[in-house]
Protein backbone atom coordinates (compact mmCIF):
# COMPACT_ATOMS: atom_id res chain seq x y z
CA UNK A 1 0.00 0.00 0.00
CA UNK A 2 1.49 3.38 -0.85
CA UNK A 3 1.56 5.74 2.01
CA UNK A 4 0.66 9.26 1.67
CA UNK A 5 1.72 12.69 3.19
CA UNK A 6 -1.15 13.55 5.28
CA UNK A 7 -1.55 17.39 6.91
CA UNK A 8 -3.86 18.71 9.64
CA UNK A 9 -3.47 22.27 10.30
CA UNK A 10 -5.47 25.45 10.91
CA UNK A 11 -6.84 27.17 13.97
CA UNK A 12 -9.54 24.97 15.23
CA UNK A 13 -9.71 22.04 17.74
CA UNK A 14 -9.17 18.34 15.72
CA UNK A 15 -5.64 17.66 14.33
CA UNK A 16 -3.63 15.73 16.94
CA UNK A 17 -7.48 14.67 17.13
CA UNK A 18 -7.90 13.97 13.94
CA UNK A 19 -4.00 12.12 13.74
CA UNK A 20 -5.05 9.68 16.71
CA UNK A 21 -8.21 8.94 15.08
CA UNK A 22 -6.83 7.55 12.22
CA UNK A 23 -3.89 5.50 14.62
CA UNK A 24 -6.72 3.76 16.51
CA UNK A 25 -8.60 3.23 12.99
CA UNK A 26 -4.86 2.01 11.97
CA UNK A 27 -4.10 -0.04 15.15
CA UNK A 28 -7.52 -1.88 15.07
CA UNK A 29 -6.72 -3.08 11.50
CA UNK A 30 -3.01 -4.34 12.37
CA UNK A 31 -1.24 -1.76 11.41
CA UNK A 32 2.36 -0.79 13.18
CA UNK A 33 1.91 3.08 14.50
CA UNK A 34 4.93 5.50 16.35
CA UNK A 35 3.77 9.12 17.47
CA UNK A 36 6.41 11.57 17.72
CA UNK A 37 5.59 14.30 19.66
CA UNK A 38 7.30 17.63 18.87
CA UNK A 39 6.45 19.82 21.90
CA UNK A 40 4.84 19.20 25.09
CA UNK A 41 6.00 15.71 25.07
CA UNK A 42 5.59 15.94 29.07
CA UNK A 43 2.13 16.39 28.67
CA UNK A 44 -0.48 14.31 30.63
CA UNK A 45 -2.11 13.58 27.28
CA UNK A 46 -4.83 11.07 27.68
CA UNK A 47 -3.95 8.63 24.69
CA UNK A 48 -0.80 7.68 25.51
CA UNK A 49 -1.85 5.75 28.58
CA UNK A 50 -4.34 3.92 26.35
CA UNK A 51 -1.80 3.64 23.32
CA UNK A 52 1.25 2.30 26.20
CA UNK A 53 -0.85 -0.93 26.46
CA UNK A 54 -1.62 -2.03 22.72
CA UNK A 55 1.12 -3.38 21.06
CA UNK A 56 1.55 -2.11 17.53
CA UNK A 57 2.21 1.35 18.71
CA UNK A 58 4.82 3.33 20.07
CA UNK A 59 4.97 6.89 21.34
CA UNK A 60 8.31 9.34 21.47
CA UNK A 61 8.15 11.80 23.10
CA UNK A 62 10.37 15.34 23.08
CA UNK A 63 9.54 18.50 24.72
CA UNK A 64 8.80 19.44 28.17
CA UNK A 65 5.09 19.89 29.95
CA UNK A 66 5.67 23.58 29.68
CA UNK A 67 4.11 25.34 26.60
CA UNK A 68 7.10 27.30 24.37
CA UNK A 69 6.83 30.72 23.94
CA UNK A 70 6.78 31.57 20.36
CA UNK A 71 8.29 35.05 20.93
CA UNK A 72 11.32 33.40 23.57
CA UNK A 73 12.06 29.85 22.24
CA UNK A 74 15.03 28.35 24.16
CA UNK A 75 18.15 26.21 23.04
CA UNK A 76 17.15 23.08 24.84
CA UNK A 77 13.49 23.44 23.38
CA UNK A 78 14.69 23.56 19.60
CA UNK A 79 17.11 20.90 20.66
CA UNK A 80 13.73 18.69 21.59
CA UNK A 81 12.47 18.98 18.50
CA UNK A 82 15.49 18.28 16.61
CA UNK A 83 15.39 15.39 18.33
CA UNK A 84 11.71 14.82 17.57
CA UNK A 85 12.73 14.95 14.04
CA UNK A 86 15.95 12.24 14.15
CA UNK A 87 13.44 10.08 15.89
CA UNK A 88 10.83 10.52 12.87
CA UNK A 89 13.31 9.79 10.43
CA UNK A 90 14.70 6.59 12.45
CA UNK A 91 11.21 5.48 12.82
CA UNK A 92 10.60 6.04 9.28
CA UNK A 93 13.50 3.98 8.20
CA UNK A 94 12.96 1.64 10.76
CA UNK A 95 10.61 -0.62 8.73
CA UNK A 96 8.68 -1.51 11.89
CA UNK A 97 5.72 1.34 11.12
CA UNK A 98 3.23 1.82 8.56
CA UNK A 99 2.47 5.34 10.14
CA UNK A 100 4.65 7.96 11.63
CA UNK A 101 2.79 11.02 13.48
CA UNK A 102 5.06 14.17 13.67
CA UNK A 103 2.68 15.69 16.31
CA UNK A 104 3.11 19.64 15.98
CA UNK A 105 5.72 19.27 13.80
CA UNK A 106 3.96 22.45 11.80
CA UNK A 107 4.36 24.23 14.70
CA UNK A 108 7.60 23.21 15.48
CA UNK A 109 8.59 24.43 12.02
CA UNK A 110 6.38 27.98 12.02
CA UNK A 111 8.27 28.82 15.25
CA UNK A 112 11.29 27.86 14.31
CA UNK A 113 12.00 25.31 16.68
CA UNK A 114 13.24 23.35 13.71
CA UNK A 115 14.17 24.08 9.91
CA UNK A 116 11.03 23.22 7.63
CA UNK A 117 14.17 22.67 5.18
CA UNK A 118 14.53 19.28 7.58
CA UNK A 119 11.18 18.16 7.49
CA UNK A 120 10.94 18.29 4.29
CA UNK A 121 14.32 16.51 3.62
CA UNK A 122 12.82 13.74 5.58
CA UNK A 123 9.19 13.67 3.59
CA UNK A 124 11.56 13.41 0.31
CA UNK A 125 13.20 10.57 1.52
CA UNK A 126 9.93 8.73 2.87
CA UNK A 127 9.75 5.11 1.86
CA UNK A 128 6.93 4.06 -0.15
CA UNK A 129 5.17 2.47 1.81
CA UNK A 130 5.32 4.27 4.68
CA UNK A 131 2.42 6.86 6.07
CA UNK A 132 3.16 10.40 7.12
CA UNK A 133 0.84 12.48 9.02
CA UNK A 134 2.01 16.35 10.16
CA UNK A 135 0.02 18.20 12.63
CA UNK A 136 -0.04 21.47 14.10
CA UNK A 137 -1.12 25.41 13.51
CA UNK A 138 0.84 27.43 10.72
CA UNK A 139 1.74 24.68 8.22
CA UNK A 140 4.34 25.92 6.11
CA UNK A 141 3.51 26.07 2.27
CA UNK A 142 6.45 24.05 1.56
CA UNK A 143 5.24 21.40 3.75
CA UNK A 144 1.44 21.54 1.87
CA UNK A 145 3.06 21.11 -0.92
CA UNK A 146 4.47 18.30 -0.18
CA UNK A 147 1.66 16.66 1.22
CA UNK A 148 -1.30 14.51 -0.63
CA UNK A 149 -3.37 15.30 1.54
CA UNK A 150 -4.04 18.76 3.34
CA UNK A 151 -7.47 19.20 6.07
CA UNK A 152 -7.59 22.72 7.37
CA UNK A 153 -9.55 23.19 10.98
CA UNK A 154 -11.25 26.07 10.79
CA UNK A 155 -12.82 27.57 14.09
CA UNK A 156 -16.37 28.29 13.75
CA UNK A 157 -17.01 28.62 17.29
CA UNK A 158 -14.97 27.55 20.66
CA UNK A 159 -15.83 27.90 24.04
CA UNK A 160 -12.46 29.53 25.52
CA UNK A 161 -13.92 32.29 24.40
CA UNK A 162 -16.88 32.04 26.40
CA UNK A 163 -14.09 31.57 29.04
CA UNK A 164 -14.09 27.64 29.30
CA UNK A 165 -10.72 26.62 30.22
CA UNK A 166 -8.77 23.78 29.18
CA UNK A 167 -10.59 20.48 30.54
CA UNK A 168 -8.87 17.08 31.52
CA UNK A 169 -10.17 14.08 29.35
CA UNK A 170 -11.72 16.12 26.75
CA UNK A 171 -9.19 18.59 25.52
CA UNK A 172 -6.02 16.82 26.78
CA UNK B 1 -16.94 19.51 34.67
CA UNK B 2 -19.49 20.76 32.36
CA UNK B 3 -20.26 18.95 29.41
CA UNK B 4 -20.34 20.79 25.99
CA UNK B 5 -21.77 20.54 22.64
CA UNK B 6 -19.05 19.76 19.74
CA UNK B 7 -19.71 20.08 15.99
CA UNK B 8 -17.01 18.68 13.88
CA UNK B 9 -17.97 19.25 10.26
CA UNK B 10 -17.21 20.30 6.86
CA UNK B 11 -15.75 18.16 3.63
CA UNK B 12 -12.35 17.09 4.84
CA UNK B 13 -11.30 14.35 5.93
CA UNK B 14 -10.64 14.46 9.89
CA UNK B 15 -14.09 14.71 11.45
CA UNK B 16 -14.83 11.11 12.51
CA UNK B 17 -11.22 10.66 13.32
CA UNK B 18 -11.43 14.14 15.21
CA UNK B 19 -13.95 12.40 17.53
CA UNK B 20 -11.69 9.12 17.71
CA UNK B 21 -8.80 11.48 18.78
CA UNK B 22 -11.02 12.88 21.81
CA UNK B 23 -12.47 9.36 22.50
CA UNK B 24 -8.79 8.06 22.66
CA UNK B 25 -7.70 11.06 25.16
CA UNK B 26 -10.73 10.62 27.51
CA UNK B 27 -10.79 6.66 28.14
CA UNK B 28 -6.87 7.64 29.00
CA UNK B 29 -8.11 9.95 31.62
CA UNK B 30 -11.02 7.40 33.36
CA UNK B 31 -13.90 8.86 31.03
CA UNK B 32 -16.77 6.53 29.91
CA UNK B 33 -17.72 6.64 26.22
CA UNK B 34 -20.35 6.19 23.72
CA UNK B 35 -19.78 6.10 20.52
CA UNK B 36 -23.60 5.83 18.19
CA UNK B 37 -23.22 5.27 14.71
CA UNK B 38 -25.90 6.99 12.57
CA UNK B 39 -24.99 5.24 9.08
CA UNK B 40 -22.91 2.84 7.79
CA UNK B 41 -22.74 0.71 10.99
CA UNK B 42 -21.61 -2.14 9.55
CA UNK B 43 -18.59 -0.80 8.03
CA UNK B 44 -15.49 -2.52 8.91
CA UNK B 45 -14.12 0.82 10.91
CA UNK B 46 -10.73 -0.05 12.47
CA UNK B 47 -11.37 1.87 15.18
CA UNK B 48 -14.17 -0.66 16.42
CA UNK B 49 -11.93 -3.55 17.05
CA UNK B 50 -9.42 -1.72 19.70
CA UNK B 51 -12.79 -0.25 21.23
CA UNK B 52 -14.50 -3.26 21.92
CA UNK B 53 -11.25 -4.75 23.79
CA UNK B 54 -11.30 -1.48 26.42
CA UNK B 55 -14.14 -1.63 29.15
CA UNK B 56 -14.70 2.22 29.11
CA UNK B 57 -16.33 2.59 25.63
CA UNK B 58 -19.32 1.19 24.07
CA UNK B 59 -19.95 1.23 20.55
CA UNK B 60 -23.79 1.43 19.32
CA UNK B 61 -23.83 0.75 15.35
CA UNK B 62 -26.82 1.49 13.20
CA UNK B 63 -27.08 1.29 9.57
CA UNK B 64 -26.02 -1.22 7.07
CA UNK B 65 -22.67 -1.71 5.37
CA UNK B 66 -23.58 -0.25 1.92
CA UNK B 67 -23.62 3.87 1.68
CA UNK B 68 -26.98 5.81 1.60
CA UNK B 69 -27.50 7.47 -1.40
CA UNK B 70 -29.00 10.61 -0.91
CA UNK B 71 -31.36 11.00 -3.62
CA UNK B 72 -32.94 7.74 -2.94
CA UNK B 73 -32.99 7.01 0.91
CA UNK B 74 -34.57 4.04 1.87
CA UNK B 75 -37.38 3.87 4.52
CA UNK B 76 -35.16 1.40 6.60
CA UNK B 77 -32.06 4.04 5.98
CA UNK B 78 -34.41 6.70 8.04
CA UNK B 79 -35.46 3.76 10.77
CA UNK B 80 -31.87 3.07 11.66
CA UNK B 81 -31.16 6.37 12.00
CA UNK B 82 -33.88 7.33 14.08
CA UNK B 83 -33.07 3.99 15.78
CA UNK B 84 -29.31 5.40 16.48
CA UNK B 85 -31.15 8.85 17.69
CA UNK B 86 -32.65 7.44 20.29
CA UNK B 87 -30.32 4.95 21.39
CA UNK B 88 -28.22 8.27 21.71
CA UNK B 89 -30.90 9.57 23.45
CA UNK B 90 -30.97 6.70 26.18
CA UNK B 91 -27.16 6.55 26.04
CA UNK B 92 -27.09 10.94 27.33
CA UNK B 93 -30.11 10.05 30.32
CA UNK B 94 -28.20 6.37 31.09
CA UNK B 95 -25.73 7.90 33.61
CA UNK B 96 -23.10 5.92 32.51
CA UNK B 97 -21.32 7.87 30.03
CA UNK B 98 -19.38 11.40 30.23
CA UNK B 99 -19.14 11.19 26.31
CA UNK B 100 -21.40 10.55 23.41
CA UNK B 101 -20.74 10.14 20.11
CA UNK B 102 -23.17 10.73 17.42
CA UNK B 103 -21.15 9.74 14.37
CA UNK B 104 -22.38 11.11 11.13
CA UNK B 105 -25.20 12.63 12.65
CA UNK B 106 -25.30 15.87 10.72
CA UNK B 107 -25.25 14.10 7.72
CA UNK B 108 -27.93 11.91 8.83
CA UNK B 109 -29.96 15.22 9.46
CA UNK B 110 -28.85 16.83 6.11
CA UNK B 111 -30.02 13.81 4.25
CA UNK B 112 -33.35 13.47 6.15
CA UNK B 113 -32.57 10.47 7.88
CA UNK B 114 -33.82 11.80 11.09
CA UNK B 115 -35.65 15.60 11.78
CA UNK B 116 -32.71 17.58 12.51
CA UNK B 117 -35.51 19.09 14.91
CA UNK B 118 -35.68 15.70 16.76
CA UNK B 119 -31.74 16.03 16.96
CA UNK B 120 -32.50 19.88 18.87
CA UNK B 121 -34.07 18.42 21.28
CA UNK B 122 -32.06 15.82 22.24
CA UNK B 123 -29.45 18.44 22.65
CA UNK B 124 -31.61 20.85 24.54
CA UNK B 125 -32.33 18.11 26.81
CA UNK B 126 -28.41 17.15 27.63
CA UNK B 127 -27.40 16.46 31.23
CA UNK B 128 -25.25 19.30 32.21
CA UNK B 129 -22.15 16.44 32.68
CA UNK B 130 -22.13 14.82 29.63
CA UNK B 131 -20.28 15.62 26.40
CA UNK B 132 -22.25 14.82 23.19
CA UNK B 133 -20.13 15.08 19.51
CA UNK B 134 -21.56 15.60 16.53
CA UNK B 135 -19.54 14.39 13.12
CA UNK B 136 -20.69 14.49 9.57
CA UNK B 137 -20.98 16.93 6.96
CA UNK B 138 -23.46 19.49 6.22
CA UNK B 139 -24.16 20.64 9.93
CA UNK B 140 -27.29 22.39 10.62
CA UNK B 141 -27.18 25.90 11.06
CA UNK B 142 -29.26 25.18 14.08
CA UNK B 143 -26.94 22.18 15.04
CA UNK B 144 -24.04 25.05 14.67
CA UNK B 145 -26.27 27.13 17.14
CA UNK B 146 -26.68 25.24 19.50
CA UNK B 147 -23.31 24.19 19.72
CA UNK B 148 -20.36 25.04 22.42
CA UNK B 149 -17.61 24.24 19.58
CA UNK B 150 -17.29 24.00 16.27
CA UNK B 151 -14.55 23.19 13.73
CA UNK B 152 -15.25 23.35 10.21
CA UNK B 153 -12.98 20.57 8.31
CA UNK B 154 -11.82 21.99 5.14
CA UNK B 155 -10.55 20.00 2.22
CA UNK B 156 -7.44 21.46 0.62
CA UNK B 157 -6.22 18.70 -1.17
CA UNK B 158 -7.35 15.24 -1.44
CA UNK B 159 -5.53 12.08 -2.74
CA UNK B 160 -9.23 10.94 -4.37
CA UNK B 161 -8.95 13.63 -6.57
CA UNK B 162 -5.53 12.31 -7.82
CA UNK B 163 -7.41 8.50 -8.17
CA UNK B 164 -6.04 6.95 -5.08
CA UNK B 165 -8.65 5.00 -3.57
CA UNK B 166 -10.17 4.39 0.17
CA UNK B 167 -7.52 2.63 1.63
CA UNK B 168 -7.98 0.02 4.66
CA UNK B 169 -6.41 0.63 7.81
CA UNK B 170 -5.76 4.35 6.80
CA UNK B 171 -9.09 5.83 5.56
CA UNK B 172 -11.12 3.35 7.60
Amino acid sequence: MTGLVEVFTGNGKGKTAAALGIVLRALGHGLRVCIVYFMKGDYPYGEQKILAQLPNASLVRFGQISFVDPLNVKEEEKEQARGALLAAREAMFSGNYDIIVLDEANLAAAWKLVDVGDIVEVIKQKPRDVELILTGRYADDKLIELADLVTEMVEIKHPYKKGVLSREGIDY
